[in-house]
């Protein structure tokens, strides 16, 4: 996929050749070692395609596309810190590398960055963007939220799980579609489908995340299987199983739930079998299904010709792994 | 002071009536705690007084003003954290009421709210408020960043210590100024002169506040006096007596700050008692002074009416107490 590739290397050198004031280099330092270490660069990548597929030139949208990527790695940076994580892309994470106090400082930093890029905007769109940018990153946060209340709740109601998914992921992918849709000017009813298109893509994408955890293959996947159940993390997959589990089943999930320190590859075939048993697996497929098939809906009723739309349909196939 | 009260009082308003998003009302809690402790409301009320001085109504310059005050405390609310402090305004810090985690997750929210205040100025000079308030909080991490590392670093340099107070206090008062200035639509020349009044009225500030620790009458200083000297904080005062100090006094010096657990008294009135030898709350109050004058010239080359001035000579005197 040809505008991939092009764009992400767009993405790539615009992020290398980001400028930092030479104050203070010490604070700069955690915010280019995070913005280094890569990544798919989806959400720069979705704004730009979408300010294409609208009429905007790239080099107009490329603020707010540089911004998101910068915005959403302080997010990784922050939330790495809260949940204790050690790993990151494969590398150790900055408050390991630093200390804590560098990771809350350069993260703040790093969100101030973002929005130094958001002023670099076109005049035209400057307020409209930084309302949606805004928007977007106080719902980030609130996922953030309550992603760290639920790791303390015994039972998630599914709906819950799903609107904390949305905040957490899907918000920033709309607001990239959105962002690209507003600097090209196109029509209130195109930005809102397009906003949804990607908020619909990025709850299938989530929703896959915690299915390749499972059922995923390991030497595609490019993490073990199984860490979140080994984390007790309630990703999809958890939350069903215990609302549908009942009796000797329910007291199997729980006992290894609760398990002091089991073996691992036990506990990961053991609650595998559970979940294959309650067929959570398949429900979380349909799901995702479910969404994908809204996200397209969605680009279909944009109005633009069909082949600009090509880019985001063959995108959004890419990120969920389809044959289409 | 009527405009000074006047002012507060609308600040205040302001602030009581911030809207918040009802999802996960948990993420603002310590928000809502932190801009509920009251504090002299400085910042906003100079945005509000330039503002006025160069023709801005009060309604126009609030969204800055709200701005500059909640990015205020949500520096205070990291910088709590990264320092480890207990108590703000005579209550408990967010990481104590809370955890560690609210402090980051909230601190980072608050910030957000802080940008969507910005996003409510007025289309005509959103770029350029914008631009103003991300380079000034891009600084104050740079100044929170030196005085970090200033903690680690046996002798700081006179220079370097005047940068970092300017980065981390002054530059705040000089942007609130400044987006009242550019609010109003004055002349590049008067926007860059009240800045610089803000700025000299902020490294005066916080000249005398180093010097109350050790100088001021507890009775009206509404802290106790010695509390830099007994943390071994780096103030002008420790700054310029290590630079100073030779021979014996030099040794007494360095033995107080490395005594492992003195007796607060003694150490106080020994420290003191160096200072006052080497003439440090002299050069102290000379530097502040000189600040104060480089200040008011600034102001007085303003143009407009000598009256329209008067409120930010006058709030100018009453932070530095003094009697005019």
């Amino acid at each position: 996929m040809k505008e991939l590739n092009r764009y992400t290397r767009i993405i790539n050198e615009e992020i290398a050749g980001l400028e930092y004031p030479e104050t203070a280099p010490c604070l700069y330092e955690p915010v280019k070692y995070v913005l280094s270490l890569g990544g798919k660069r989806i959400r720069p990548v979705l704004a730009l395609m979408s300010g294409e597929m609208f009429g905007a030139s790239t080099e107009e949208v490329l603020p707010a596309a540089v911004a998101l990527e910068v915005f959403h790695n302080f997010t990784l940076l922050h939330d790495d810190l809260m949940d204790k994580a050690e790993i990151r892309r494969g590398k150790p994470v900055v408050h390991r590398v630093w200390n804590e106090n560098a990771a809350i400082l350069s993260g703040d930093a790093m969100m101030i960055l973002a929005y130094r890029e958001i002023s670099r905007m076109p005049d035209r769109c400057m307020k409209e963007i930084l309302s949606v940018f805004t928007e977007m990153a106080l719902e980030i946060c609130e996922g953030q939220q309550y992603d760290m209340e639920f790791e303390k709740t015994p039972e998630v109601a599914e709906t819950a799980y799903l609107e904390m998914i949305r905040l957490k992921t899907a918000v920033l992918l709309a607001a990239a579609l959105k962002m690209g849709a507003i600097t090209a000017g196109t029509s209130s009813e195109n930005t809102e489908r397009i906003s949804r298109f990607g908020e619909n893509i990025g709850l299938a994408f989530q929703l896959k995340d915690d299915w390749l955890d499972v059922y995923g293959d390991p030497t595609v996947f490019g993490k073990n299987i199984g860490g979140d159940i080994l984390n007790n993390k309630k990703t999809y997959l958890l939350i069903k199983a215990l609302e549908l589990a009942e009796g000797a089943e329910k007291r199997e999930l729980l006992s290894w739930l609760e398990a002091a320190s089991p073996d691992p590859e036990r506990k990961i075939k053991a609650v595998t079998s559970v979940y294959d048993r309650l067929g959570v697996g398949n429900r979380c497929e349909a799901a995702m299904e479910n969404y994908y098939k809204n996200a397209l809906k969605e680009l279909d009723a944009v109005s633009v010709s069909l082949d600009r739309k090509e880019p985001l349909r063959l995108l959004a196939a890419r990120l969920l792994n389809r044959n289409i």
